[in-house]
């Protein structure tokens, strides 16, 4: 596998366009599309809120009944959440633009928004956003930038990632992905908003199980704030123009395709972690030597999700007594007096506390290690062989600031 | 019942004591006793974090073994928790000055610890305190409140409530509680630190009921953080003195000692979730209409630990999607189309949602209602009968700025 410029416009075959349609931000591009000519093959993962935007009901038929995929359009600023049956119907309107547009049959167009919760698209603006979109497809990577940076909403910087990952044929299949999301993370299922292009040829079915177990790991393991969107999808699209021999068994090629998208999808969550709202470092835990990975991943994120402890990153404060409290009210079992956590970054690495107590470290020393933008918490619970990470941010004054006052 | 001036020494028999022991903090008190002449029985509800604090333990078991309890011993400052074998010596050694200080037997003294984890208790700080504090016992007004300030960490005011109860034989029984708490609060079980005295003549296993009950709907309703401490512990003393026909039976005096109990409780609850770190509001959640009890705690435990929601109602901005989000990531099931949501407060009511949508409502007028002290708002899920309340807080800078220098 090797990592490749680029984002969505990476495989072959897949185009991106940008729009500014004034939906809700001035002055900005808050509008992408991303198109295959060759029909795709979909997979995705959608919030497990009850609450469900439009958009995620939308896409799911899609999904689930289409193979012949060619579009996303995407918009930032409104979620087009709790937003009823008019909601709905706008995601039909906004696909039925985009396929007269294009030539494309009905069924072909995926959708997906964010933004504030409760209100109803301008859909004059949207359509008109659409047309636009339609117009301006690009395979070059500068398409790519401009879409994954027309979809942020808090985010302070755009999020893409591309790979090729060689087959056994000796063809080279790509996975390009581009992500928006800062706020309102804590995914369950699938994480704000990604979108992953692939030219693989790949058994639709196999393309799903794959995103699946790829997701559990990587955007269901990131937290901002623990709350869950009502929007969260993320979007697996391949056109199969990579000519490499079908995949239709769990075999060798799976593997390498199925590591590829994990490196893909793991770098779009650590990238949304390390861009969370106000945050000014990327939090890791890892908890190791656990009985089990389900129980490797509970204690990894309760770690991560501690309000005291993010706060205590934040101040560069070495306050392991609340990354051990977090342990201990995760829900899973283990023995405080054996458990060692250590903390690394670019500045070094120092152990905190051996068997359940502090060692004698130097706070000074510490507050070095914890003052770099990514900082790593190693709990090691001595109670078996499986471990889990989880990715999250420090919680800071602007967080509370940019949400005291998001939708003014 | 009737709510009457004073705390923990509003029941008969009891006493309490404050001192400055200079454990962390200067120029103010930070430790503080409670006594009883007459032995009492004792009922104690304790943190579930695996991670339990050295005085929890031993508490534990005093409250299980002996039914000659006279004495509680608290400090602020340290918190006794994570510190192995010699942190539950000292809680041993704190008893044993406090049983010859007073001349009462062994085991019969309770600890308690509130402040920094990991950090051992100054020891010869600790015990020339319990002296002082032994030789300036008080049964006033005034040795209640002191006490109730000296237990403080972060609070900001002291907590305390006493209430007469009437008993059928015409006598009337007392009951008297002082908490502290304010960050690293999410109880599981009881919250941070809380005492209650009673004169009334109860059966122990009785009383040991009645506390466990009222602590599932007070206590374990209230968070301010999600953080589960340590420490958490309440605790309840009887002396008998009341002279009341001794509750044997869970007849009508139980009923009204229950009542009691729980109206102080619950406003002990509230005062540590109004005066959460660096809070602005106290926020209560009502969820109503519900399938069941348990559902409608989810519900409204899920919407007060939203930090969203918090900052938004920090914000004073009526952000509705976050609430009805919230209760969608609950985890209990419901028809997001069916839900109203209310918000209330001393400046009006004001109706956001009704059946999923938004109502037309003037988010000048929703502002004004969510600029009070106490915010209450509820959720009407229309799908049963059974309803339960939450308590927290806003999510402010302050808490930020708090926790990221706690220690320093």
């Amino acid at each position: 596998m090797q990592l490749i410029k680029g984002g969505v416009t990476a495989p072959k075959g897949f185009m991106a366009a940008h729009a500014a349609a004034g939906i809700k931000y001035a002055g900005r591009d808050d509008m992408a599309m991303i198109v295959s000519r060759k029909p795709c093959i979909a997979a995705g993962t959608f919030t497990r809120n009850v609450v469900k935007a439009a958009p995620v009901l939308f896409d799911k038929e899609i999904v689930e009944k289409s193979d012949e995929v060619h579009t996303v359009v995407v918009n930032a600023g409104i979620a087009n959440a709790c937003t009823g049956e008019e909601g709905f119907s706008y995601c039909r309107q906004t696909a039925e633009v985009a396929e007269r547009e294009l030539g494309f049959p009905s069924d072909s167009t995926l959708v997906a928004s964010t933004g504030v919760i409760g209100m109803q698209l301008p859909m004059d603006r949207v359509k008109a956003g659409v047309v636009k979109l339609a117009g301006a497809l690009d395979d070059s990577n500068e398409a790519s930038d401009a879409a994954a940076a027309a979809i942020m909403t808090t985010d302070t910087r755009p999020k893409q990632v591309a790979v090729g990952v060689m087959m056994s044929d000796g063809s080279e299949i790509r996975i390009g992905a581009m992500a928006k999301g800062s706020g309102m993370i804590h995914p369950d299922m699938c994480t704000m908003l990604c979108f992953i292009t692939t030219d693989c040829n790949i058994d639709k079915q196999l393309m799903s199980e794959a995103l699946r177990s790829v997701v559990c790991d990587t955007f269901n393991m990131i937290s901002v704030d623990g709350d869950t969107s009502t929007n969260d999808t993320c979007l697996l699209l391949s056109n199969g123009e990579a000519g490499n021999k079908r995949i239709v068994s769990e075999d060798k090629d799976f593997a390498a395709f199925t590591e590829g998208l994990f490196y893909v999808a793991r770098k779009m969550a650590m990238m949304m972690a390390g861009d969370g709202e106000g945050a000014t470092a990327l939090f890791e835990v890892k908890a190791v030597h656990c009985r089990d990975r389900q129980e490797a991943k509970t204690f990894a994120k309760s770690v991560i999700t501690s309000n005291l402890t993010k706060a205590a990153i934040f101040g560069h404060d070495a306050n392991w007594g609340r990354i051990l409290c977090a342990l201990g009210y995760s829900g899973a079992s283990f023995d405080p007096s054996r458990v060692d956590i250590s903390v690394e970054s670019e500045n070094g690495r120092i152990e905190l506390v051996k068997d359940g107590v502090a060692t004698d470290y130097s706070e000074e020393l510490a507050s070095r290690v914890l003052s770099a933008e990514k900082v790593t918490c190693i709990c090691d619970m001595k109670q078996g062989i499986e471990e889990a990470t989880a990715w999250g941010c420090d919680l800071t004054y602007d967080y509370v600031k940019i949400n005291a006052d998001y939708r003014s």
